[in-house]
Formats: C-alpha cells, structure tokens, sequence
C-alpha cells in the first residue's frame, strides 16, 4: 500500500486531521441516498449551522474545497454587469476580484496594505459610491494573518441594499462566528483548517435575502455544478440526486464537528488563543516578529517577519530543513509577501502548547550558530 | 465515533470501496505542497494516462465530482454563442445540455430512446448541418444502462473541425478506453464507480486541440474554481498554489489506481463481463429482463425491467427490504425510467461471482411466493 511520510502541519492548511476523523472516513461506504446517510447529512447540516451562528435552512457541505465554496458564492449571486464591491486585504481577497470578474461583476476593489485590515470608513465610502448588488470580504485573510472585524462593514453594506458575502474558510472553528447577527447573507468555509479534517468540502450557508437574489436573477446559474437551487433538491427536506455527494469526506466532517461541540466553542478559541501567544513569546526569542500589529492577528495563522538569520541562508532552504530534519511543515509567504514571511498555522488539533513546544525546539536547533 | 451500517453497494455508485483504499486514505495528512505528495500527484497522473490511454500531459483528478467534471469540461471549452450538438441518450445527457445551456451555448440535441444507443447517423447528419464547435456525448449512460460506440461520431465531430467530449464517469477502469486513438479531446470521470474509490474526484484529461481552444477564447473561463490553465499551475512543472489539493481523496485514489495496474485492464475487464453476464442469467429465472439489446449492454450497470412481482408489491418497497434486510442496496430508475427498471452496478471491487450470488440469493429470498 501507498504510505506517506509522517508530518506535523503548522503551514497555513491542511492541519493535521484527529486520529478519530480519519477513522470515521476510512469507515466501508454507504451510498448517498442511503437513510443513515441523509441522517448525518441532517446532523452535519444542523452542526454547521451551530458553528456559523445561522438559522439559515441552506447550510450545507459544498462538494468543493474552500476556493470552490468562493466560487460558489460568487457563481449564485453575481449576474453579469452587476456592481460588487470587495475588499481587499491580501490573496484570497485579490481573488475574490478575479473569481467575481470573470461571471461579468463590475468589481470596485478597496485595498489596504498587506497585514492590516480594511478601514470600515473605505469600505462606507466605496459602497455609498457604488451602490453595490454585493460586498464581500475575507474575515481571516489566510495570506497575512490578519483578522476583519465584520459587523461594520456588513452593516453599510446591507444599509445600502447590498448582499454580503464573507469568507470564512480560515476562522471557522477556531474563532467565534454569528453570521446571521453580523448581517452576513452568504459563507463558505473549508474543512482543513481548525476543523481537522482532510481538504475536499466547503461548508457554506446562504440566507433568505440571498436565495431571494437567486431566484430573482436575470439569468440562470452559469455553473449546475453549484447552483444552489439545485444543491438544495439533495440537501432539503426532498433529497433528490443532484450530484454524488463525497461520503467518506462528509462523514470525516461529521466526526469533526461531533469533536467541536464535544469541547465547546469557548475552549476551543480560547485554546487558539493561548497557543498563538506561546509560539508569538518563543519565536519573539529568535527574532521573528509578527507581521500584524496586535488586536488584529489571527491566532489559528500567525504571519512572521524573518529574522536576518533565516533571510540570508534563504527562506525556502529553511523551511525545507524543518521538513527534512524534523517532519514539520510552515507555510512561506504569498504574493507580495513571498520571502519576507513564514505563516505558522496552529489550527485545530494542532493549537496546543506541546506542538508549539516542539516547533520551537526544531527551529532553535536550526537557527542555532 | 460516528459509524455506518455495513452495505453492499450494488446500485449506479458509489461503490464499496477496497480496504487497500480506504486505509490509504486514513493515513495521516501531508501538505499539498510536500514533495512527497507531489511525488504522488506525479504517478497519480502517470496512471490516469495509461487508464484513459492518452498522452495528454494535462490528465489530472479534479476536485470535484464526476458532475464536476461535465462542469469542467463545458466551462472551459464552451464560449457564449458556441454552437455545440450533444447526445442524448438518457440522464447525463440530459444534464450536458443544462450545462451548455447554462454557459451560453446553442445546444442542438440529437436523442435515442433511453436504453437504446445514439445513431452515427443521426449524430453526423447533426455534426453537418449545424458545424458546430463542440460535440459531446455519454460512453457509459449511467441512467440506462447503454454502451454508447464512439469511433465513428468523435470522426465525424472531428472532420467538421469539432472539439470531442466524452463522459467516461462509469466506464472508466471497467471497459478499455483509448481516447487517443478515438479522437477525444477532453473526457471526465469519477472515483466511485469502478475505481472502487468513494466519490468527490473526477479524473479527466484535456488534450492538445483542447487547451489550444481555450488559450484562444474571446472570454475568459467564467469558473476560476475549473480553469484548466490555472489548474495546468499546479498539477504542471511548476506545481504553484491554485486551490488545496484534496489530500487523502488523491492519496486513496493513488492506491486504487496502484490495484488496477496489478491486476491489468484485460483482466479486470473481463471480469467485470463475467459477473454481469452471471447476474442476467440469475435474475432471468425471477423474471427481471434487460432494458439494453445485447451487444449495447454495460456490463458494470445493469439495468433491469422489473417483473411484475416487484411493481405490484412497489419497487421502492422491494429496494427497502433489500437494504433493511440483507445490507445490499441497487439503485432505481432516474427520470422516464423511474419505477420502470433497477440499475444494478457491479463495479469494480463488486465484478465478483460471490458478489452476484449474494445478491441473486438475496433476491430469491424476498420476491419467493
């Protein structure tokens, strides 16, 4: 049989997966209009909507991965011509621009520097100028660390008339969500990062005001693949075939989630948390800075500015020791922050004190002399 | 831990899943940017070659189903206005049109009766008249049962200057396929039908006629999620971030692919004609006859008009007892055929006679008296 080299995951995703999630997926298949089947697609469906912080009916697990579930977003609620205003805090915002042009949006773009986060006075201003059918933002931007504060932005946004469309593949189960209390009409997710669970789904939700949108297009969903309308003939009351749900990824994501509320949301942030200001302290030590200023990083993905130790051997040669030498991943940095960062994950499983230990001890290793 | 009745899977997929497979797929995460993963994607793709028998160095497994293939192929060979010809021969062609039509295409259809196959004929008259710049059909019609001969239609798409596509969903691993040698230029499958996978990949293959139409398109891609050339990044030389890679989905998918080289296609082809010819002689003697003509039959999904025993009673009810009572599940009709046949799949790890008799026993056992 094929294995695979033992690695501890602290790049920014795929995490780890817990020991009990991928024996729940390796378990013999049951087809998908199997009754047990529907039956934990009901409870996984009804987790989701715990972890969200949604009423929504329409929350689901796309048959994607994360950037499937943007696509998917944008595919439902984009017409060709429509205004869409999206900020833009690092990659994944960049492509939410490239994802919404190409369905024909008139995309207006609010930038800010890579590490920080959008002004809520630029995004006022841009959606009061635009008067945008949507707006959407990342809430934890994967590429720089950074944490959004939502509520404002999507208050403008939903002032003006506007859908608001969030990303949330980084956050969900690491930071508290409230989608429907935030005014959030539509999110996705992916399952490979503080869920623990393998890549492959997109947990997504869509809300009345959304639906409404899609049942009053202009023109049909460009993509069947991910029409919503259609993904709820299988994930409603009626179940009908749309397409063959991924089972084994479903029930892996049914024993993740089992596993969140089984430790509760206020451990499991406060967790995060805890783990982020140990690796923050220890690498503080070897000279690496966060790239975010306080207030505004994201625990479960820490960007760090490389110290001069690591910059001059190369940033890659490094990472590749730590992979090589001791098994464990981190991310580089992307985009416009290629080479001057590392993004340490510690999402899941993973955000505890003995994994953070145990990067440390390698990097010191490495970085010694 | 969440757990599953044990089934056997006898219906249009999924399929059980090897042992091999599923434990594959349970082994603990590596990064989708790890060497030793990219290792993996490299013979992955080199084994999905030889099993399409193609060249084509763009033959990947896309993150998505076998209907997120169909997604895949259409979005990025279709451009608005395109004239395309699509076979119709029962369900998937069916939904080749609504994906067409959905990305702007002026679908002409060319239809056989369900359980029947499409003319050359007819389908070349078609390719003649409207020229059009696509043609697409079914090899496998999941929905009836038919095997759909493809030499002669893909020549005469490919004298009128026409791109080929090919659904391969459930022929794929259980009939030879030589797209090459047919003239196909992009065809798309899934994992969970005679892979003996469990569903969420589709492997597909984009030859060079192919990606030259797309590198020529007057409009970009309208999925970023399936742009073949943004995909061509990472599963390419230079193996650069598009999306994350389903991780233990390609790992379980590398296995599969591992057992079917071991036992060879003429192997496993014949015994996928074996056990299907086994289970129409056994279901003769209770009164089930074959919906396809001999000759057209696929030998991995059989579909069965029912005897009047089964109607009376219900054919859903009798289906019900097969799962509550004895595990095994087939699958019933999907559109016009609903009520009419049973779909029963004998794919890949199920081709086996011990399989076939378990459930001939099984069914002596429920329609007895």
């Amino acid at each position: 049989m094929i294995t695979l080299p033992a690695r501890l995951l602290l790049g920014p995703g795929p995490s780890n997966a817990h020991p009990d999630v991928l024996s729940a997926m390796a378990q013999p298949l049951v087809g998908h209009l199997d009754p047990a089947f529907l039956d934990l697609a009901d409870e996984v469906q009804a987790r989701l909507r715990r972890l969200f912080g949604t009423a929504n009916r329409m929350t689901l697990p796309l048959s994607a991965t994360g950037s499937g579930g943007m696509q998917a977003c944008f595919a439902n609620l984009v017409e060709p011509g429509d205004a869409v205003v999206i900020g833009v805090a690092g990659l994944f915002g960049e492509r939410m621009c490239d994802v919404a042009t190409r369905l024909g949006a008139r995309v207006t773009r609010v930038d800010c520097a890579w590490g920080e986060v959008l002004a809520d006075a630029a995004m006022a201003e841009a959606i009061a100028r635009v008067r945008p059918a949507l707006v959407a933002f990342v809430h934890a931007e994967t590429s720089t660390g950074a944490r959004q504060p939502v509520e404002a932005i999507a208050r403008a946004a939903r002032d003006a008339g506007a859908l608001v469309v969030l990303d949330c593949v980084t956050s969900l189960a690491g930071l508290p969500l409230a989608i429907d209390a935030w005014g959030v009409d539509a999110v996705y997710s992916g399952t490979q990062k503080c869920l623990s669970c393998p890549p492959g789904l997109s947990p997504a939700s869509f809300g009345a005001r959304a639906l409404e949108r899609v049942a009053q297009r202009r023109t049909p969903v460009s993509s069947w693949y991910f029409d919503v309308e259609l993904l709820g003939g299988y994930f409603g009351e009626r179940r009908v075939y749309h397409h063959t749900a991924p089972i084994s990824a479903i029930v892996g994501l049914a024993e993740a989630l089992r596993r969140v509320e089984e430790e509760g949301m206020e451990a499991r942030v406060a967790r995060h948390q805890a783990a982020s200001e140990r690796l923050l302290a220890g690498v503080a030590k070897l000279g690496f800075e966060p790239l975010v200023a306080a207030g505004h990083r994201l625990p479960m993905l820490n960007s760090l500015l490389l110290p001069e130790r690591v910059t001059r051997e190369g940033e890659a040669a490094v990472r590749r020791r730590l992979l090589d030498r001791h098994g464990i991943e981190v991310g580089g940095g992307l985009g416009k922050l290629a080479g001057r960062i590392w993004r340490v994950g510690l999402m899941g499983e993973n955000a505890r004190p003995e994994i953070v230990d145990r990067l440390l001890a390698a990097l010191a290793e490495e970085l010694r002399g």
